[in-house]
């Protein structure tokens, strides 16, 4: 697996499984129906934050993809976050694992000091699972702050670690 | 004491005290050197989001203002967020507890279930009392999450009522 810069040139490879994630509305904050032109300028991030897509190297098929950005401003500008998605027909090879260790490292290289994800949906076992190996920690829970389409109201975390 | 809408007409009137509060950098996670300009953008937000000041009944005086948004999209859009800023020259007479009440009232009249203020710097101690006597609480705290001028890295909080 290759993590390497994404372009617009890749977004019709991600769109599929972004918006199959993105309107099922289990695991993310963002609207249902985003078009495809707005998705795209939602997750492609302009520098200095930045967006790249895991790929697998013999087939250079697009397996998932993260952004990461910072996440305050001002005086907390020492913090980043990131987001990531995975196609559902590539999960359990670590796609998610893989992207996650990346975003941590850019936030390190990158000078910040922590890292805070703002809204991890708390039924959403596998992520919380995979952050809390990574070092995470849920640092608070927004009650009943997610709707979830199946278990009605779940509670949202706030995962932070230090870098 | 009289809570309206803000307009464009307002700025000139809160640019001077956001100016001073901002660039202080001792309450909000801003920008320190935001422009006229993007200020107003920043603060004056365009519907279903409100911006109202607080103005002397007599004089027309701007005492403060608050911002009122949404802070989450998707399924988890019925969490509202404000800000609040008190001219210094106008502290101590409610104001910022005026405006805290109005933008509650707000949310819970647009239908939001909840509040979560994501950014509330742990010294700024007057803001957490005054939202723990609204009905708020801490369900987090990003450590060190701010740079504080003086105080140098102190707690960001997480505050959060039901509606």
């Amino acid at each position: 697996m290759l993590i390497r810069e994404a372009t617009t040139e890749d977004w019709p490879a991600i769109w599929p499984f972004f918006h199959t994630i993105a309107a099922a509305g289990e695991t993310f904050t963002y609207p249902l129906d985003l078009s495809f032109e707005d998705s795209r300028a939602w997750w492609l991030l302009p520098e200095p934050n930045r967006t790249v897509v895991a790929v697998d190297e013999t087939t250079g098929t697009v397996l998932g993809t993260a952004k990461m950005n910072r996440n305050h401003l001002g005086n907390s500008a020492h913090i980043a976050s990131a987001s990531y998605m995975v196609d559902p027909a590539h999960g359990g090879r670590g796609v998610g694992r893989a992207l996650a260790e990346y975003t941590v490292d850019w936030a390190r290289r990158s000078g910040y000091l922590a890292m805070q994800f703002n809204a991890v949906v708390a039924s959403n076992e596998h992520a919380v699972k995979l952050y809390e190996r990574l070092g995470f920690t849920v640092i608070g829970t927004v009650p009943d702050g997610f709707r979830h389409p199946v278990h009605g109201y779940v509670g949202l975390h706030i995962m932070h670690r230090t870098l």
